[in-house]
């Protein structure tokens, strides 16, 4: 075991500030407060924060950090919902959000060059603009950056025909403790040389290096897409009707899904008696499609004859502007599942496609057991459902329900095969139960790799394997 | 350094015939001839061959070689190109074919559980029987195993649209040395919880544990498909006119390339006078476009249209049926290269997309400096180049020629930020130069990485890194 630092002693400070000058290193405790937590709402102070703006500092700082024993935490947005950025045993945060320039997007090697910092809806708009595309598109897109996406492996809407943030990691640049530099991969969209080590990093965390930059594969951006909002009268139509659509033959860019007190929720917001779905519908599937305009229309034909035999309750073609008019519902469950309740534990299990209306059930059922509400909706074209243990922790017991709630859950979805969390990660919240499915084995060979490039366990420490 | 077993005493080979009784342990010089070499007619002869039936098996056998410190070389149907499955060090060679049984393609969960020895193409055939899809395509797919196409992460025509094989593969069981079983990833479309081993595995050659199973994603099987074979008046159009077809968003399943010499081999053929290409194309392009037939039709229209500016000398569109007569003249290249010499060095090297005109160039002309004829063709759309160095290895000095031309295609490869090996890998023919480019540093890494599964090297070494 490591004997971390246990303080940021004078020496360790000055060092800090002759790196990182003027507010490039961060020390007052109400500047480091903004580091001390993400999305997940959990907290711990850091004893530094640094803000690198280019590799050499990165070098430096991980050099000495490695010498001193010095937890060392990445961090970019703090959009995470699973503390993977909160410096869970105090040390030196990194905040990479200076070194953000421009993206370099090459269209004719359809790959985009970008440094870590850059907010992933810049990236795509950059490339758009020459009729690129890059898919992976995480909620947060608006507000997460590429080296918290490549970090996490983020997921998202269109992961279902598009896959994850892995299947778009052509190479990366990362800094390791010691202050070697790793070059992987490269601008070549095939490339067997050596094992797989760009991969290795994308979902790794935080906890092998510190990427600096990150090259990324693109496709031609699809000429058009069109949505279709589907309500049905119960649960098991509505996963039927999903299982129909890939059957028939169409591979959605997106497929979501919402269950009835998602539903509920929604119509008790502004405007909820007006959303573009039956009333009657206590289901309802959202399918994206994107292509050429002939392709986007036969596919859409195709989509709506696979679901006609199992009688949805209405049908909402969205095409053109009026496209974002269906999504609507779907960009609102969020906030408004706290309608049901102030507080929510928002797991994001995945099971095998053809298990999702068993984990959609069951979940329900745990909750209901533990007198809480529990809501369902997300990604079910790659069964990837957002459960939410809706709970109100002002009353006595009901967090401590909802905790045990979510531990059944997360059984559940192992249970079923598959997977305590289908994109958010594990980070601090669910480190024990990480390690609870991956096994001791495994457990212990992902150690045994992490070593190889972080002999003393400095990066992102106090999170599991 | 391990000191490798040097020979196979009489206990070891007791040992061997009781683990796998009957024909499952080859000790028989020419029964030990067939497993020594593979298409690269690199040779080396084991010292046993065995051929598990089960995990079992496995596991006892990587538990003695262990501990035996015996060399251990994983193989299927030996189809690959650069020695990745020859015994350098002799050892046991272990035969995947007999862990083969049917697939198991679940519709709902839009995976396939698979053994490694089973063929791809019949993996294909298993799955397109339910209406799915696995996308890869690696040109030896009729005669080459899943196993051997993970072990490698093969790559293959559908790439540019489709990803390569690491992006279909959701899970593994692997057994490593020692006997310890690992299971990493599994049915669930999307994982983010641990480090990516599965994804580490894929491309390992053998290096770091036998695998025993594989689940790979699938998609719904596309409606239709349309291809055309196109017909330039020189390289330079041919090369821009695959730029215009991507930039008019048309992201087509296949793009492959063919050069001058490569279409005047095909045409020394029987039947090369009639091949659907004018004469006057000194360079071909193949597409091929998949989806719904609406969809396939707008994106062929597109396409046509996008290369209009550049003048093609023919465009032959092959629908339904007359898809393959396109085809027929790809397929005819490989062998058709020995027209023009009797011996040739294969290699794949890969480049970013937009240099593949400068690398086609260079190597033709590295190939004119020896005196000898450079064939390109193969998968312009992911910047993949079948570099053939043709020669006539009766003569005197032809041989060496070859081979210092082929090292300087390497180093233009990687001048070009490109690879070595887009998809076949580096194996024994390849393994300096695989070390020349990957760098000491990241060779560390790999070899650390190697070392948390197989501490004593005992897995296909030999290889570099």
């Amino acid at each position: 075991m490591t004997e971390y630092a246990t303080f940021l002693t004078a020496a360790h400070a000055a060092f800090l500030r002759d790196l990182f000058p003027g507010d490039g290193c961060v020390l007052s405790p109400e500047g480091l407060a903004a580091f001390s937590t993400d999305a997940s709402r959990e907290r711990a102070m850091p004893w530094a924060v640094v803000r690198p703006q280019g590799r050499a500092q990165v070098v430096e700082l991980l050099r000495w950090a490695d010498a001193e024993r010095m937890p060392v935490y990445g961090r970019a947005r703090g959009t995470g919902r699973v503390g993977g950025a909160v410096p869970s045993l105090g040390g030196v945060v990194v905040s990479m959000l200076r070194m953000a320039g421009e993206p370099v997007v090459d269209a004719d090697d359809f790959v985009a060059v970008v440094q870590p910092g850059v907010i992933t809806a810049d990236l795509q708009a950059a490339c758009a603009a020459k009729g690129l595309f890059y898919p992976p598109d995480p909620a947060s897109v608006r507000f997460s950056t590429i080296g918290g996406n490549v970090a996490t492996c983020a997921g998202g809407l269109r992961a279902v025909k598009y896959g994850v943030t892995r299947d778009w990691v052509l190479g990366i640049e990362a800094v390791l403790p010691g202050g070697r530099v790793l070059r992987a991969g490269g601008r070549s969209h095939k490339d067997v040389v050596g094992l797989d080590l760009t991969r290795l990093f994308v979902g790794s965390n935080g906890r092998l290096g510190l990427m600096t930059e990150i090259i990324v594969k693109l496709i031609p951006l699809p000429e058009t897409s069109a949505s279709a909002l589907v309500g049905f009268a119960d649960l098991a139509s509505s996963l039927a009707g999903a299982g129909a659509v890939f059957r028939a033959g169409v591979l959605p860019s997106a497929c979501e899904f919402m269950d009835q007190g998602t539903l509920e929720a929604v119509r008790m917001g502004p405007g909820g008696d007006c959303i573009p779905l039956a009333q009657g519908a206590r289901a309802a599937l959202l399918f994206k499609l994107d292509g050429t305009g002939p392709g986007v229309a036969a596919e859409m034909d195709r989509l709506i004859a696979a679901l006609a035999p199992l009688g949805p309750v209405s049908v909402e073609v969205g095409r053109g502007e009026a496209e974002e008019a269906v999504w609507a519902v779907r960009r609102s469950v969020s906030p408004a599942t706290f309608r049901i309740a102030p507080d929510k534990l928002a797991e994001d299990i995945a099971v095998p496609r053809g298990r999702v209306a068993e984990a959609v059930e069951r979940a329900r059922r745990i909750g209901q057991a533990h007198g809480l509400t529990v809501l369902c909706f997300g990604h079910l074209g790659d069964g990837n459902i957002h459960v939410n243990i809706m709970h109100d922790r002002s009353q006595p017991g009901v967090a401590d329900a909802a905790h045990r709630a979510a531990d059944e859950i997360f059984r559940l979805a192992v249970e079923l095969g598959g997977t305590i969390s289908g994109e958010h990660g594990t980070g601090l919240t669910k480190a024990s139960f990480a390690d609870e499915q991956l096994g001791r084995d495994a457990v212990e060979l992902m150690r045994g790799v992490r070593r190889v490039f972080d002999p003393h366990e400095i990066m992102n420490p106090g999170k599991g394997w």
